[in-house]
């Protein structure tokens, strides 16, 4: 190891941890002619470097001890850095083909080094925005999320597994109470924190400061959040932390993960869908662009992805009913009949929480601190703010009336007739 | 510390031990003439000797790594007195009047040194079989459950401080194992260790087996068992693990403790008085008693449990409304109609979660492998049975119906309707 305590690198001191780490030398043959060092985390927490030679190549990401787009002044603990390479690691293994590798890990430097997702790879976000779509994506993420989180449910481990794991991951509590500042409180009530596209949102934000049935369901998520483990989640699953090609579909940035609800990774990357949605006709608008066929897709693939994992989930649970997982005993729940009872009942609660946790998503990025790529590049606000506004209606029905949809095409239609 | 290494004491090494521990022998003044030792355990699980001198007492538990009753064939981890005396002094510190004072510890040993609860105390069992009233039991124990489940609760305490707890009490994962199957599981299918009062109870116990609602509620139980961490519960408050007197009430045996949901403690405790309720016919039979005024005095302190803990929680709640706090920030929920939405919304989950896990309580006492005194001190086997039957009855309806009784008087009018 290059160095005995933390310190924030840049490209120059880069060359010399790599030169002293084997596990990363290794990936460039140890041969530093015609590397390449380019630092490009466009995030809002960390450095990331792509280190790129002619016989190899690889990123490396660093957490530093404060939010990177905020400064010191929002200090936070890099030992997230520990909690991602430990999730990255164990989806890894679950879900290898939508997981980069790791290739490196340093607990003191907290920093990873893992897999170069290469061009054409671009973050699915702005690839959203552009209006391109992913014949796999739906594919692709029920897959990543059917097996991460199946396989680290009560449905497939024994209750010993479960209790370490979930003690390991409290430790991310920095995170977690990030999560609830943003997601689950900061929309809510007056904070600093706060922005919206002002003046037209201004009346849209103090009315959901005054919906007193909306801030008791987000109590009910935010204390689900809080105290349910019920499998290892990304928890920050939104359009952002998926690179992607036209074949391929890789998740990153898993530093929030801890044992939380199933039902808030799926909300996350289904309201994030939800969001590009709304906001297609304001990249549309005066571009002289039709986004009608594209808007099809996005609610396509809305529809495939939750429809999807359903099948796969529930088949992995079924390939699985007489394993190790503690959760339903096959000497109790062995008969055809009642092992379907039991599914559907667990499939409805998850796709309640699914919807709930989605909302809550689309509401804190439309009036909370972090904004999406997809409104904050609608240059005209009025426009922009006319596709705020229906995501937010959309979103404040979703988490109020969530009990009231039966299946994902329920969804679809409410989206559909959004005024 | 007398022993550096874990071994079982007897009477003779226990004075051994008690002279070379500063925090025991000044309990008795270092004075070991007209010493008394007595081993008294006859629970199932763990050693407890009496140590009585003429200038103080206390009582010395040892866990042994096997479950006491059964033998070595049924090994325990011994760490479970860690957890025990860590949870009675967390919970001693936040209700010290119904919780006895710990001395001492000893991990390597496995021991508590704590008060000795003097005559006339009693295990409430033998106190409820016998026919005695305790005028301030609904009193003392609605006060032990709200503060010690209040306190330990988002409601009052950080994220911070609730994952670091909770990730302490995952070590507990043994007991929480044993709760898991002797509670949720074994009673629900065929196992060796389940026993009932055959054959009068064979087609009763059968009828669980095939009951797929009843199975399917189960599953909903145990999932909240398992993975809600909501507060530090005691994990196993039936009526032996209170001693009493006409004015003392206290909660001893938490080596189940750990952070799960609330309802299991309250649900124990009042699931043990209903089956305290239908042994009274089986004490009275025969025996020219009539229980008939103590039956309305069980009824009655049912009802006042829930109630004075509902009064009592709330009231907690209310006064801690602007603390520390993470669940429900002041700034969100500070209006009084919302703030009294928020609490009715909590408290009747809780109800419906006490119902269910109160009725989970009871039926592993009818069919599963151990049962209470209540029932197993009916001599007769027939009229045991028909005791046994009408609990069992009740419990699968609450179980099954929870949701559908609105408050404690209801489930009190179901108990008395009970053919």
């Amino acid at each position: 190891m290059a160095f005995s305590e933390f310190r924030p690198l840049d490209e120059n001191s880069l060359i010399e941890y790599i030169k002293a780490t084997p596990s990363l030398s290794s990936r460039i043959s140890d041969t530093y002619d015609g590397l390449k060092v380019k630092e490009v985390g466009d995030g809002n927490l960390n450095f990331v470097y792509i280190v790129l030679a002619p016989s190899g190549s690889f990123v490396i990401k660093q957490a530093l001890p404060y939010v990177r787009c905020i400064g010191d002044s929002w200090p936070m603990t890099k030992d997230r850095a520990y909690f991602e390479a430990t999730a990255l690691k164990e989806h890894g293994a679950l879900c290898p083909q939508h997981v980069p590798q790791v290739y490196h890990f340093d607990r003191t430097m907290s920093l990873i080094g893992m897999r170069y997702l290469e061009p054409p790879h671009i973050i699915l976000r702005k690839g959203l925005v552009a209006g391109i779509e992913y014949p796999f994506l739906a594919e692709h993420m029920s897959d990543y999320m059917a097996k991460t989180l199946f396989y680290t449910s009560l449905l497939f481990r024994s209750t010993t597994e479960h209790k370490r794991a979930v003690a390991e991951f409290c430790g991310n509590v920095e995170m977690c109470r990030l999560t609830e500042q943003v997601v689950f409180s900061d929309p809510y009530k007056v904070s600093e924190y706060n922005r919206w596209t002002s003046p037209y949102l201004d009346r849209d934000a103090e009315a959901l400061r005054e919906d007193n049935i909306l801030k008791l369901e987000v109590a009910e998520l935010k204390s689900k959040f809080c105290e349910r483990a019920q499998a290892l989640i990304h928890g920050d699953l939104h359009t952002s932390s998926v690179m992607v090609t036209q074949d391929s579909t890789q998740v990153i940035d898993s530093e929030f993960a801890f044992y939380g609800p199933m039902g808030y990774d799926i909300g996350a990357f289904i309201g994030n869908l939800i969001l590009a949605f709304f906001a297609q006709d304001g990249h549309a608008a005066g571009q002289g662009i039709d986004r009608k066929i594209y808007k099809e897709w996005l609610l396509k693939t809305i529809e495939e992805t939750w429809n999807l994992f359903h099948q796969k989930f529930t088949a992995l649970w079924d390939e699985n009913k007489n394993g190790s997982g503690e959760a339903y005993l096959p000497a109790i729940y062995n008969n055809p009949e009642l092992q379907k009872s039991v599914q559907e009942k667990y499939m409805k609660e998850l796709f309640h929480d699914t919807l709930g946790f989605g909302a809550a998503k689309m509401i804190r990025r439309i009036v909370g601190v972090a904004h999406v790529e997809d409104f904050e590049s609608i240059k005209e606000a009025s426009i922009r703010a006319d596709c705020e506004r229906r995501a937010l209606e959309l979103a404040k029905t979703l988490l109020k009336k969530r009990r009231d949809f039966v299946c994902v095409s329920d969804v679809v239609s409410a989206v559909k007739q959004v005024p």
